[in-house]
């Protein structure tokens, strides 16, 4: 416990989660002022994702190279999972959809681009590992190619009859996790080489011990699934009020928010010249929501929600998330950085965010 | 006729010689069974391919450098050439382009990432000659992009006035088949060296005295184009009874079958850790389809079938080649594979095939 | 002034300057005779288009690097933008869109292409320095990707809605001109030794002293905005005459002229076996194009012209757009160049003019 509050003294972070609290009792205080908790909601949902991170990292660090691999690679998206499940629940597909796009789009653009920016201010040119990061990127770009394809068909070839993309999406979901399963054979086990730098990650904070760390990712789980609930029910009132849509919430905000934790990561990786960590954990992370967070969610909405989810995104989000990892794997491919480099990734993103921003809600 | 003979002994695939008679009986017996004289037409192309692409290198091997890489770059593709042909006469446009788009998609994702897995199987990691690599790609990519960019742009602008197609189909074949001529000029004569590499495939198998080889050419091109005419018969009522549509038969099937031979090079290749052989042929075959045969089918469309054919694809099918030619440029970026590699291009293949085959078919 | 004259004498391209009084003179006699006026207009602009380079570049010697790379940088597209700018005032916004567009297009392929193709003509292999043109080949595919995601997502989810693009093109100016102004400090200030080569440019031809190329700089462009005037005026019905769409005239016609100069130099150092040059001025003009010219257009559109300018592109274009950045990226990605590859990237140039010459005229 002392090691918790001491973690919590020295990450300015974790003061946020002075929020958790509040949200509460502002949830019994005042049920309908939604703006206030969609935004209290959000604020404490940042340092959630910190703690669930590092508790995620001590297990791993405990239990060993490949199981704690294996638990690294499933839980590290584990706040935008709980996040979606909430909305399954709530049967608001469409900001799960938005959700899973802006994620990947998040990971792959702001994460990268803030660091190439952050870490360019700081050191004049970054140079890091080509062979590496061109590995991540194809990886990335044939995942999300594999999620997207199937829209970007039927969507074309005017289609929309439900059956058809129901059972496409069951198909898909189905083969993503099993490219998952094996893709953590492959970075686990037979080649563990390539994805060596990643593992380092642990080791910049002190783990904590066992019990600490698995009382806390179950504790912690919880606690967001609440702040999720909450979230959740505000998000469309709010939203309304402050001029947002909701595939701008989904989008935008639950991509920050969800992701605030290994953005901490990378940025610092960044800072501290090694920009293979921030490569790594930015188009890592993007990767597995594609292959892992995006299956599981239409898999789970056969059974929880009111209706099955299927994985057909608006051609906008299609488009976006091309351009996302088509931009990460161009911008990548020189293994050389600077801090414009940086700057214009995250130019890319802030057009997104407008763009979504301005766009006028659709009926749909 | 005894290396005939000896050949057909020691390659398994030639075994499946057994069906082509079978087929011909087959088809005098019971004219009206669809599906099995499609499944015995398909079997039976398998092995005439295989034989035809021996053929060509035989006397390749023998007509020496220059006249040969012209002839195997020519007759490289004959046996889809020969099936388009007889489905082009029998007036079926849309599996003649759904047989050229997915041919290029299946020489460059499943022809590419089966040799990745397979080869990244036997080796742990395979170097490849990267510039030669992404000499391929690019030359891939524009090769694409010229046959597609005409689709793309006339869709997107919703126009389909049918003359303006026309007229830019014919004088794209034109430009086509002169850069293809150009290429030839390019890879034979003035730039050889970088294709060097493509050209050892024919020593590695015993090549056929000149009368056999130039024999069997032209009696076997007559049998395929028999078997060809089976094949287009029975395709439509057959794919019916397998619930399959007419683009998945062209996009997949066609593409499976007619590239069989290559495909058996390729992964060999692939095994024997020679992986520059097997990118080559692989992107080499892709392109050759773009700048040769579909231009030629387009020209000889006015001469042999009932309507002129152009180069408009299905907007489903210009997605699934621009990705297949830009997944190929950026997993051949790095000169470095492994088998999880091709895993996932596989995957984005299967991820294709799965999407065609739930596909409802269109009216159009 | 003796050195103007003798500029002139010893550069076959001047020698058009002829007819700068030809078309004066003929719109006073023949003010009907709209193809011949567009003829002339073309043919003058041209020779002004290189003085109007030389006077930059010289200006930009005197003035020292700091001061003399931002000129350089800013009036570098000069002539693109007095023609813009007067299509502008006319109220003609489909000529400006298509200009913006088809010079981008026109300076990644047909630039870079004809470059590639005639340096590789008279050099074997031409290698140049990989990491350099990635750097610029990623700057323009973020710049490029920036101009055009809106259009593309707004085009696919179908909102037309005029409020809307209104404010986001605003928007997106703003950002795009703040992004210019970071390139310069990058590429003047912080990371010069990245731009080195193409500083190089100016040293090749013999400076015009301050008060020549001030007065030069000022006079011609005021002739250019004459001359761009009758330009405008008759391009209408010459367009209708030649048989042309004004998407063509603007895209192909008016990105050659305007970016005649710049083709010369590129065309020049290809030559001299220097491609770094080429790809740097062939890149960075493009990327000048859509970070500067195109934004500035937009925000000017508020102050003269009949009705404010969106940066809403038809969809044809937006394709275009981005198929000549992933090409430049892509064919610029291996540092090493022959004939042929120069030869497809004119190709896919070519099939572009060839689609939109053969395009209906919309309505729209």
């Amino acid at each position: 416990m002392n090691l918790l509050l001491s973690e919590i003294r020295h990450n300015p972070l974790l003061w946020l989660l002075v929020f958790v609290p509040v949200v509460f009792v502002c949830q019994k205080v005042a049920p309908e002022a939604h703006t206030l908790l969609f935004l209290l909601s959000v604020a404490a949902i940042i340092p959630l994702a910190a703690l669930l991170s590092h508790a995620t990292e001590s297990v791993a660090a405990k239990t060993g190279d490949a199981i704690g691999g294996l638990l690294n690679a499933t839980l590290g998206n584990l706040t935008e999972l709980v996040i979606a499940l909430t909305a399954l629940r709530a049967g608001q597909i469409m900001l799960v959809k938005a959700s899973i796009a802006g994620a990947i789009v998040t990971n792959s653009l702001f994460m990268l681009g803030a660091s190439f920016f952050l870490g360019g201010l700081k050191h004049h040119t970054q140079e890091y590992n080509r062979v590496g990061a061109r590995l991540h990127a194809g990886l990335l770009f044939l995942a999300t190619i594999a999620l997207l394809v199937p829209s970007a068909i039927s969507e074309l070839d005017a289609t929309s009859v439900s059956r058809f993309t129901q059972q496409l999406s069951l198909g898909l979901s189905i083969l993503l996790i099993a490219a998952y399963a094996l893709g953590m054979l492959f970075s686990l086990k037979t080649h563990r080489e390539f994805f060596a730098s990643a593992n380092v990650e642990t080791g910049s904070e002190t783990p904590w011990p066992m019990g600490l760390a698995l009382t806390t990712l179950a504790g912690i789980t919880v606690v967001v699934a609440l702040v999720s609930e909450i979230f959740v029910e505000s998000v469309q009132e709010a939203a309304l009020k402050l001029g947002m849509t909701q595939a701008f919430v989904g989008f935008i905000v639950v991509g920050l928010v969800g992701g605030a934790a290994e953005m901490a990561s990378a940025i610092s990786g960044a800072r501290k010249n090694r920009l293979d960590l921030s490569v790594g954990i930015a188009l890592g992370s993007a990767s597995q929501i594609a292959l892992f967070v995006a299956p599981v969610l239409v898999l789970l909405s056969y059974f929880i929600g009111p209706a099955p989810m299927d994985l057909q995104f608006w051609p906008g989000a299609v488009v976006m998330v091309l351009i996302a990892s088509i931009t990460a794997a161009l911008v990548t491919n020189s293994g050389r950085s600077a801090w414009f480099v940086g700057f214009l990734v995250l130019l890319v993103y802030v057009i997104f965010a407008m763009t979504l921003y301005l766009l006028p809600p659709k009926t749909q």
